[in-house]
């Protein structure tokens, strides 16, 4: 099935769907049996460099050419802030096209009007990329969840400050932290609506929408994370907490509570070690009980990514399992898997013990990383050793002879470690 | 729009199921438009004592009352294990029944024969209860990053185990902590299918067939816990390490490596910090980056929670958005809101201070929980104090009163604390 597309706004995001589409069409459509097509994309700088090529005849200054275009099913609005991205939404939809849109504040501010609009027109909205980018905490509140009563949502939902805040607790100054992050591209020129908590809130408006259903006005309340000093950490950390600009939704006694301020959490929660740039959701519910979700909050592949999941969902044919093995991927045997390994032996104190292991660990290509053994007064004592990277089936030999030697009590125990690098 | 749903087996989870369809069929229907109608529920035991009442009438002995009923549109597969539950699903898709199943046996094992018989008849099969309980992993691998390469998955997949390694770490001997878990119900009396990883495995094969869209066989290397000494937990923890058992999935040089292990993995990872029974899903991808997600991969309501979502995402009129603001919940003014606060001020070193800021608080029914002043040879300190809870109104009248008293230099900073309690 092929599916036409129209992007309005061909910025940093804009430009990632276009890569993404072209780069994973293939998979895209092996996985999913749909063929996107990008038919149109609309911006008023048709001159700038693009770090994506488009066909000539793509780009176009007139929205409208996306609009009124009969054959585009999904329009993509990326442009941002509230005027024209309502008007072009509330367009799309009048005219029948289904609509994905990245756009937080516009979704915060008219969701009411914009929701009633798709509902009337009988078309799709997906705005997945308007809250913590590419983790996929609005589909999962809409559909996992939907049965479920939520008494708290706390979510850290910009990455510029927790990037800051970050920096301050290792000791940087607020201000040196925020040079830091405008040099990283993760504040801009004017960082006000991130540091002063705007950003967060009109996130939070957005995921309090979807639990409570409820129209919500201007009704959080809002501050940032200017006043934070380095002191103030060092504080919170002896007393055991981390601060953390928290964005919190909750209900309680029949009202909502909603609010974005710097907050002091456990150093032992979840959400304490969520750092840098990265945005976290934790979800508390009646029946679910805790739920965390990690990832990218920004950044212009991230949230691509979850804006042609969108684009895909709406594109599938609905009320239909479809799943292709079209694959013949072989897995691996364990053989030729390779691991950095932990092992433990209980030997002979010994001399020339270590000699013994490490004879059988070099002559099957295993090279120590570290080797540890504690004084005990013990007939057979600990022996402990880390290796560097080796291949399982030369562990699994050296492992054996070692089992034979004679100043071995027992069997090694091996423990595979995973450096995540 | 009414939907009658008829669910096969009527266990735990079944008796979950039920109890959120009767608890919370308003909201659902206030939020999705969909009312949920309990059919028909087959179990072999009519005769147990159950937790939640049904209508007569409803609990029958025969499956095919649900198999073959025309009023059914979804068939709810709970009882588990390869047979007769292959057979059902594969009946239930056969009479053009859309299904849900909780069942990681019978997808691990038989998903190509059930996938391709779902579409052959055009039908929907959700399974997202199957992996990781409440946390809605199959769902955005398959629709948010439907569009993404990913490179590996690492998960904590089985609870038992999580808990048994997480009391080791206290302490516990491997045997202590095994029976513990059996106490507290996180472990069966013959917990063999869970400590030897096999639990993990099944599910293992799930994610990598949705991601690498490849029919896998019994090609997981699995490796149990039971070899764990409290000792290598003590070891790893020296080294900078905490031990899980993992559940890898990676694909690389076009191979896919698939295994369940116990693994060292460093401490400051986010996957360290998942304790006790609880799942977490950490998945890497090529665009993404990383993204993790946490909570309850098991239990009666979580697990029934996600079924209940699947139910609602295949009733759902598709094709169509759908959001209704039932909902008045006022918005609570940030003045009666309640809060633990911490408060720096800078106060000159004189006897009298503490006092004096003491008496502002006490008067303002603001109780304090902790104080602490650093001595330092200058003509300001800081003074740094935390309180019990206290309403948002009365501390900023405090605030106010204290930033006037002479003995203040600046302005007090006030930081929220939250403890999740």
């Amino acid at each position: 099935m092929e599916i036409n597309i129209g992007i309005i706004g061909y910025g940093v995001i804009g430009e990632g769907v276009v890569k993404i589409i072209h780069e994973n069409s293939k998979l895209i459509e092996n996985r999913t049996g749909i063929k996107l097509n990008i038919k149109k994309v609309a911006d008023l700088d048709l001159k700038k460099k693009r770090s994506v090529e488009l066909e000539e005849g793509i780009l176009t200054f007139d929205a409208n050419e996306i609009l009124e275009n009969p054959e585009i099913d999904i329009v993509v609005e990326l442009i941002g802030g509230y005027e024209p991205a309502r008007k072009f939404i509330l367009k799309a939809l009048e005219n029948k096209k289904h609509v994905v849109t990245a756009n937080k504040a516009v979704i915060a501010k008219h969701c009411k009007e914009i929701f009633e609009s798709a509902e009337k027109n009988n078309v799709q909205l997906k705005f997945e990329a308007s809250v913590a980018g590419c983790i996929p905490i609005i589909r999962s509140l809409q559909q996992s969840y939907a049965s479920e009563k939520i008494s708290s949502i706390y979510g850290i939902l910009n990455g510029t400050t927790n990037y800051i805040l970050t920096r301050i607790r290792e000791g940087m100054s607020y201000e040196d932290a925020l040079k830091k992050a405008q040099e990283f591209g993760f504040a801009e020129r004017d960082p006000s609506f991130d540091v002063e908590g705007k950003d967060a809130a009109q996130k939070l408006v957005i995921l309090a929408t979807l639990v409570y259903n409820t129209n919500i006005k201007d009704e959080v309340y809002t501050e940032g994370i200017t006043h934070i000093e380095k002191m103030d950490m060092e504080y919170s950390n002896e007393l055991g907490y981390v601060i953390k600009l928290l964005a919190i939704a909750r209900f309680c006694n029949n009202e909502i509570t909603l609010r974005v301020h710097p907050t002091m959490i456990p150093k032992n929660h979840q959400l304490s070690s969520v750092n840098n740039e990265l945005n976290a959701v934790y979800v508390v519910g009646r029946n679910l009980g805790n739920v965390m979700f990690y990832g990218r909050g920004a950044g212009q592949l991230p949230t691509a990514t979850v804006i042609v999941g969108d684009i895909i969902d709406i594109a599938k044919n609905k009320g239909k399992f479809s799943f292709n093995f079209f694959s013949n991927t072989p897995v691996k045997n364990i053989d030729s898997v390779k691991s950095r390994y932990y092992l433990r032996c209980s030997v002979v104190d010994k001399p020339g013990v270590l000699a013994k292991i490490a004879e059988v660990l070099g002559r099957n290509k295993i090279s120590l990383a570290g080797v540890w053994q504690k004084e005990e007064n013990k007939d057979f004592v600990p022996l402990v050793m880390t290796t560097h990277e080796a291949l399982e089936k030369d562990i699994r030999k050296a492992i054996d002879e070692i089992n034979r030697l004679d100043v071995i009590n027992g069997k090694a125990i091996v423990i595979r470690i995973e450096d995540f690098s």
